[in-house]
C-alpha cells in the first residue's frame, strides 16, 4: 500500500491512504491519525490500512479525495530515529580519490552510518532553507530509506528484512563546505546536515514486486538539477551494504523502536573498474554535486560544477519498470532563510 | 515545577506534576496526557501545569500519590532529537592528552556535539544492557542536559537561552572499545552509545534558583561506582560552551522543534592548571571512569581502574545547595542482553 501525510497544521499531519496511481487520497482517522501512531501499532493496524488501500483502487471510497503531492508534509514529519548509511561505497571511494586519501579496506566491510537530526524535517516540496551558499556548498543527495518496526538489539542481517515496513525517497541535503571542518572533529556531521525531505508517498515492500530483492530496490532513481537530468544510477546495483545489513549495523548495540528511518546514503554507480560517466557523456550520471565534481577534479583537475545557489531547484523521482511515479516527487528550491 | 513520565505500558508514559520534595505526584490528563505533548503546546499549557504543580505542593490535590521514582521513565521516553555536546572541554583535552595527541586550539571556541540515538530511552532505574561487557569498554557518563522548545535556525546564544524549557540529568553510557573504531571512520558515535538514561524528574530553570545562572547548572553532580562516591565535580565550573552557546551551535542551520535534548557532555573540573583528584585523594573526583583512567595512565602510565562489568552499579544525583535531590536518581546495573 501507498501512505502519506497530509499537512494540516499539526506537527504529525494527517495519514491519508493513497491510491497506487497517486490520483485519490483518504484520511483514514478511524485506524490511525498519522503515519507515527500506524507504525506505533503496525501489527494490529496494517492489516486494516491495507483493506481500505485497495478499496480506495478499486475506486470505491466514497469519499476519496485527489490527492496533492504539494499538499503532502514527509511521510515521518518528525521521526524518533534517522540513521543513514552510507552503502554504495563507490561514492566514498570517489571522495577520498578527489582528495588523494586512501580508503581504508574495511569501509567494504563495515558500513559507514551516520545519525542525522530528525526533528524537523521538511516537506518535499517545501525550499531548501538556508543562510548562504556561499562558502558553504549546498549540495543535494538523491537516496533511498527504510522506515522500520521494532527491531530488536543485536537483529541479524538474516532477520531484519522483516522489519521494514516501509520504503521511500529521500534529500539529504549537505552543506558540502562545513563537512571537512566536521569531520576532522571526529564526532560526524551535525551543522552539515540541514533538513531532510522525503518523498510525497511511502509504499510497503509488496508495492515494490521483483524490483524489491535482497534488501535492494533495484530501479534507476532519477534527479534533475535546474530542469535538465543529473543523474538515474540503479539503487540496485553497487549497493555494497543492502537494507538488512544496514538495519543490523544500526540496532547493534540498542533496538530500534517503530518509525526509525535507515538510509542508504547517495546512489551510485560505477562504470566498469571506473566511476561513473554524466548524463551528457552516455552515463547514469550522479546523485549528488560533489560527485560530478570529484569526477571533473579527477579527470581536468578542478571542479566546474557549482554547487546549489539561491534559486537552484532540485527534483527527485523513481519510475516503476512500466514508467509510472512510485513515490511521488521531492522538488526543492534552495532559497535564503529570513530571506523573501 | 516538577515533571516526571510514569511507566504505563504505551511508548510515551504518563505526565505527572511531581512535588517538589519528590514524596508525591498526579497525572494531569486535562492539560497533558504526556511530556511531549506538553512541549508541543508548552505555551498555552504552561501556566496550567505550573498552577497544579502549586496545589500539589500545597497538599491540596486529593488525589495525589506517593511518587516512585522506580516506575518512572525518563522524562521522555524518546525524542525527536539528542544532541550531546561536550562542554567540559578539560574532558576532551585529558582524552587526547592520554594517548598523546594534541587538541586544536578551536577546540576551545567551537563546540564538539554529536547526534545520539533517541527514539529507544530507557528509565533511571533501568538496566544498561549489553551484550559482552569484554573488550566494549561500558562506561557511565553523568551529564546535565536540557529540553527546549520550537527554536528557530540560526538562533544566536544570546537569544538561546529562553528556549530552555526543561533541565534534567543523564547517564549517557559509551562503550568505550566501540569508539576509536567508529570516530576513526569519521561518521561520529553509533554503535558505541547505547541508549541513555535520564532522571526521573525534568525540572523548569526557576526550580534552580540562582544555581541556574549564565547558562550554567552551579551545583556538584555525584556519581557512586558501585557504592562508591566516585565524582562530584560542578556543573558550573570549567564549562566553556553554557547551554545558549551549544543550543545556538545545534541550531546553526535548522530549528530545533520542541523537546529536543541538549546535552553539557560529560561533567569535568580541572584542578587548577591540571588534572582533577580522584575522591580518594581529596578531588572532585570524575563523571565517568574514561578520566580516572587517562590520570592513571598520564601519571602511573596505565590504567588501573577497570570498565564496568555484568552486576556493576552506578547512581547518579544532583543535590541542592539545602541538600535536597532535586532531580531524583538515576541507578543502573550492567546486565548481559538476553541473559537471565
Amino acid at each position: 500500500m501507498k501512505l502519506a501525510t497530509r499537512k494540516n497544521g499539526t506537527r504529525d499531519g494527517e495519514l491519508v491512504i493513497v491510491s497506487r496511481d497517486l490520483k485519490t487520497c483518504v484520511p483514514v482517522p478511524g485506524i490511525a491519525k498519522t503515519l507515527q501512531a500506524a507504525l506505533d501499532d503496525w501489527d494490529a493496524l496494517a492489516l486494516r490500512l491495507e483493506s481500505a488501500y485497495q478499496e480506495l483502487n478499486q475506486g470505491n471510497v466514497g469519499t476519496a479525495e485527489a490527492f496533492d503531492e504539494a499538499a503532502c508534509h514527509s511521510p515521518l514529519p518528525r521521526s524518533y530515529q534517522w540513521a543513514d548509511g552510507s552503502a554504495y561505497v563507490n561514492h566514498v571511494e570517489l571522495v577520498r580519490k578527489a582528495r588523494g586519501a586512501e580508503m581504508p579496506e574495511t569501509f567494504w566491510t563495515d558500513p559507514l552510518m551516520y545519525q542525522g537530526g530528525s526533528d524537523s524535517f521538511i516537506g518535499p516540496r517545501d525550499p531548501i532553507l538556508v543562510a548562504q551558499t556561499k562558502g558553504w556548498g549546498v549540495d543535494f543527495e538523491a537516496e533511498i530509506a527504510v522506515i522500520t518496526g521494532d527491531t530488536p538489539m543485536g537483529v541479524s542481517a538474516d532477520n531484519a528484512l522483516g522489519h521494514v515496513r516501509l520504503v521511500m525517497l529521500v534529500n539529504d541535503v549537505s552543506l558540502r563546505g562545513l563537512i571537512p571542518g566536521e569531520l576532522a572533529k571526529g564526532f560526524g556531521f551535525f551543522q552539515s546536515k540541514p533538513s531532510s525531505a522525503f518523498s510525497p508517498v511511502a509504499v510497503t515492500p509488496d508495492e515494490l514486486g521483483d524490483t524489491w530483492r535482497a534488501g535492494k530496490l533495484h530501479l534507476p532513481l532519477r534527479s534533475w538539477l535546474n530542469g535538465q537530468k543529473f543523474g538515474e544510477p540503479n539503487a540496485g546495483v553497487d549497493m555494497t551494504f543492502n537494507f538488512p545489513k544496514l538495519i543490523a549495523h544500526a540496532a547493534k548495540t540498542r533496538p530500534l523502536a517503530a518509525g526509525c528511518i535507515v538510509g542508504s546514503g547517495t546512489v551510485s554507480n560505477k562504470l566498469g573498474d571506473g566511476p561513473g560517466k554524466p548524463i551528457a557523456e552516455g552515463g547514469v550520471g550522479y546523485s549528488c554535486i560533489a560527485e560530478i565534481r570529484m569526477i571533473e577534479t579527477i579527470q581536468d583537475g578542478e571542479a566546474k560544477t557549482g554547487f546549489m545557489e539561491f534559486g537552484d531547484t532540485i527534483k527527485i523521482e523513481m519510475h516503476s519498470e512500466q514508467g509510472e511515479n512510485i513515490f511521488g516527487t521531492i522538488e526543492q528550491e534552495v532559497r535564503q532563510y529570513g530571506g523573501a
